[in-house]
C-alpha cells in the first residue's frame, strides 16, 4: 500500500493559500429509477453548478468499488488517510460521536444495558429498549465507580447505549466483546489478546463486577455488555502530514471528533449552517484549512426521503456564495459516501466530487451531479488521494523528485 | 504494490513487432480560462489527430493525483517502472544530465561552489552565481584530486554547478548533504547512515579537505558543498523484463541518461527533429522498441509562453508520417508529465496519451486532446502501466492464467 504520508511529509511546501473541503453527509444518490435523475441531480444549485464550470468533476470512492463506508472511514478518507490502514475501533467511534475527548492512554468501549436472571443469563441484549430518562441516571451511578490505578469515564449515549472510557498507562485494546450475541447464555468474560490488553480485561472484569453490585435492582437494566473495545489508532496530525493549520466546524459531535482523531482544531459551530458560515469567517485569518460538515443530506437519505434531500441538498448549496466570498485557493465539494434515499443506507457508489481552483483543467461540465462527475476532470478516484489535489491545486505540494 | 515486472517477466512473448513510443515533455497543458482550450487543444494537429481515430485515447498520472513529478520519476513510470519504487537520487540525475555513464559501483553527488569566510562558515551558498567561464577551470582543478582505492570524476555542469562521483567497490549511498541550507554557518560533515555510506563519508571529507586546499585562492568560488549524494538504484533492464531490445533517440543528455538507468541502447540523435527521425529510420531494423523524445513541448511550457507551447506542439506533429510511414505496429504519444503555460511549472494534472495499433478498440476520438483523452478507451490510469498496453498491442504479452 502507498504511504500518501510518506510522500506529503517530504514534499509539503508552506504557502498563505486556503483550502475548504465542503462535506455534503451522504452527498451521493440515485435515481428512483431508470432514466431518472438523482437527488443532487434534481436539487436546484445554482451555485454548485456555476463553481461547477470553473472547477474540475470527479466520482471519489471512499473505501473500494462497491463498499459502504461508516462515517469514520468515510472521512477519514476525504482527509487522506487510508481507511483500510486506520481501522477506527467501535468503542472509539461511539466515544468520538459523544465529543469525549480521548487521548492517546485511553480505552474506549461501548457498552449496552441489558437484563440478565437470577443465573445471570442474558434475557434481554438491549435492557427492554430503555428510554434516556432510565439510561442517563443510570450511566451517572456507574460514573461513580472507581478502580484503583486507572481513570474510569462514564458517559451515557442514547437509549441503552453508554460509552466507557478507561484512562492508564500501558493500557491494550485487544480485548473481546463480552456481548455474547444472543440471550439465554451469560456475557463473555474479557480477555486480552496480549499482554497489554489482558491489563485491560482485568480492569473490565473489574468494572463489570462492580456494576453489577450498582445496578442489581434497576432491571430490566441490571447489567451491561461491553463491546469494540479499542485504543486511538496512532494517527499522524495534519499539520505533520500536510504542513496545514486546519480547523472543523461541524454541528455533529461524530465529526468534530473524526476532525479531532488527525489533529484539526474544532471550532463553535454552532447549531445552524449559517451559524457554520460565521464561524468560518470568523475563523478564516487562523487556518489553512477548514473541514466545513453538513448533515442532513445524509440523515434525509437515510430516512428515504427523496423530496427532503433535495430539499436538504438546495440548503447546502446556499452557502457556497459565503464561502466563495472569501475567496479560497481551493474549494472542494463532496459527500464521505452516497447514502441514496431509494436505499434508505449508506451505500457503495462513488461520491460525486467538485474541486475548484485556478489551476483547474476545466472539463466543460455545465452543472454538479453524477452524471457530469463521472466523466469530469477527475477521474473515478480513491477518496485518500483527494488530499493530495487539495495540496497541489494550493500550490503546497513539491515537485516529486528532479 | 504490484510488481509489474514479476509479470511482464513471465508474460514476455518475443515477436518481429516494433513499437515507438514518442514523449512530447511536459505534453499536457491548461486553457487560460474557463471554456479555453489547452496548447495541445489549439495547436493545428492533423497528424496526431488522424492517429486519435485510428486509436485510443486516454489520460495518464504520472505518480499519484494531484503529484507533479520531475523529468526523472515522469519518464520511469513510462518506461514502467514505478516511480515510488524507483527514487532516483538527485546526484544520479545531476550525473545522468551530463551524459556521465554511471555504474554500479559509483556514488554520484552534486556539488555547489560556495563561499566561505576565514572562520570557514559559508558567505554565499552558490558562490555569486559564477559563470561557466570561472565554473568550468576550476572543476579541472578538482579533477586532479586522487584518493587512495576509489576513482575520482569531477565534471562542470552549468555556472556554479558540479558533479562528482566516486567509484569504488562497496560505497554506500546514504550520506547527509554538506550544504547546510543557510550562510553564516560552515558545511556540514558528511555521515553514513551505514557502515558502507560511512565509508562513503570519509571519502567524501578527505576530498573536501584536498579541495578546500585545491581552491584556496579561487573565492568567491573557494569552497564546495555536496547535495544528493546517491547511487543508482538496482533496476532491471528493459530487455529482462520486457524482452524488448530498447533504443533511445534523444537530443538532451537528461533523457539520454534516464534511458541508459532502464539499459536502452544510446542512439546518435542529432539535435533536431529531423535529426532524430532520419536516426530513427536508419536504426529501424535493430531494435524492437523506440524512445523518441521531444523536449520543447515542456520548455516553452516552463517559460510560460503558450502560443510557443502552440507552436512547438504543432512541430511535435510534424514528425508523425515520418514514424507512420515505418509502419510501427504500436506507436504511442503522450508526455512523462503536464507543463501548462498558465503555471510556467511542472503539474500534477494528467497527462494526454494516444495509443494506435491493429488491436485498437476505437473510441470515436476525433482529435488528440485532454477534452478527448479524458473520455478515451485507456481511461484515467497510472503511467506505469502504459508499457503492459504496448507490449499487449504489440502482440508481446502471453495469456495470464488458463
Amino acid at each position: 500500500m502507498t504511504d500518501i504520508h510518506k510522500l506529503t511529509r517530504k514534499l509539503q511546501r508552506k504557502n498563505d493559500s486556503k483550502i475548504i473541503l465542503y462535506v455534503g453527509d451522504g452527498l451521493g444518490g440515485l435515481p428512483l429509477e431508470p432514466g431518472g435523475k438523482t437527488e443532487l441531480e434534481t436539487a436546484k444549485t445554482p451555485n454548485l453548478d456555476a463553481l461547477a464550470q470553473r472547477g474540475s468533476l470527479g466520482m471519489s470512492i471512499p473505501v473500494l468499488p462497491g463498499i459502504a463506508p461508516g462515517s469514520g472511514p468515510g472521512h477519514l478518507g476525504l482527509f487522506g488517510y487510508d481507511p483500510l490502514q486506520y481501522d477506527i475501533g467501535r468503542g472509539v467511534l461511539e466515544a468520538l460521536g459523544i465529543d469525549f475527548e480521548l487521548g492517546p492512554d485511553d480505552v474506549a468501549i461501548r457498552g449496552n444495558f441489558c437484563t440478565v436472571d437470577g443465573d445471570g443469563n442474558i434475557t434481554d441484549r438491549r435492557a427492554g429498549r430503555i428510554g434516556n430518562d432510565v439510561g442517563a441516571p443510570l450511566c451517572e451511578k456507574l460514573n461513580k465507580i472507581t478502580i484503583p490505578g486507572v481513570e474510569v469515564f462514564v458517559q451515557h449515549v442514547k437509549e441503552y447505549r453508554l460509552v466507557i472510557v478507561f484512562r492508564g498507562a500501558g493500557l491494550g485494546g485487544n480485548v473481546n466483546d463480552t456481548d455474547p450475541q444472543r440471550t439465554g447464555v451469560p456475557p463473555l468474560a474479557p480477555k486480552g489478546e496480549d499482554e497489554a490488553s489482558e491489563k485491560t480485561a482485568e480492569i473490565c472484569a473489574e468494572f463489570l463486577r462492580q456494576a453489577a453490585e450498582v445496578l442489581k435492582d434497576d432491571a430490566p437494566a441490571n447489567l451491561l455488555t461491553m463491546r469494540g473495545i479499542a485504543k486511538m489508532p496512532p494517527i499522524p496530525t495534519f499539520e505533520e502530514v500536510y504542513g496545514t493549520k486546519a480547523a472543523a466546524i461541524a454541528v455533529y459531535p461524530m465529526y468534530r471528533g473524526l476532525a479531532r482523531l488527525v489533529g484539526m482544531d474544532i471550532l463553535d459551530a454552532g447549531q445552524t449552517l449559517d451559524d457554520q458560515m460565521k464561524c468560518l469567517e470568523q475563523n478564516w485569518n487562523e487556518y489553512d484549512f477548514f473541514f466545513v460538515h453538513f448533515k442532513y443530506t445524509d440523515s434525509t437519505g437515510e430516512d428515504g426521503n427523496f423530496d427532503a434531500k433535495v430539499q436538504r441538498t438546495e440548503e447546502l448549496d446556499t452557502a457556497i456564495p459565503k464561502m466563495t466570498v472569501l475567496k479560497p485557493d481551493v474549494i472542494i465539494v463532496t459527500g464521505d459516501h452516497s447514502t441514496p434515499a431509494k436505499m434508505k443506507a449508506h451505500s457503495g457508489h462513488p461520491v460525486p466530487t467538485l474541486l475548484a481552483s485556478d489551476s483547474c483543467r476545466f472539463d466543460g461540465s455545465k452543472e454538479f451531479g453524477e452524471s457530469a462527475c463521472r466523466v469530469g476532470e477527475l477521474g473515478i478516484f480513491e477518496s485518500k488521494y483527494l488530499m493530495l489535489q487539495a495540496l497541489a491545486h494550493a500550490g503546497r505540494l513539491e515537485k516529486y523528485g528532479a
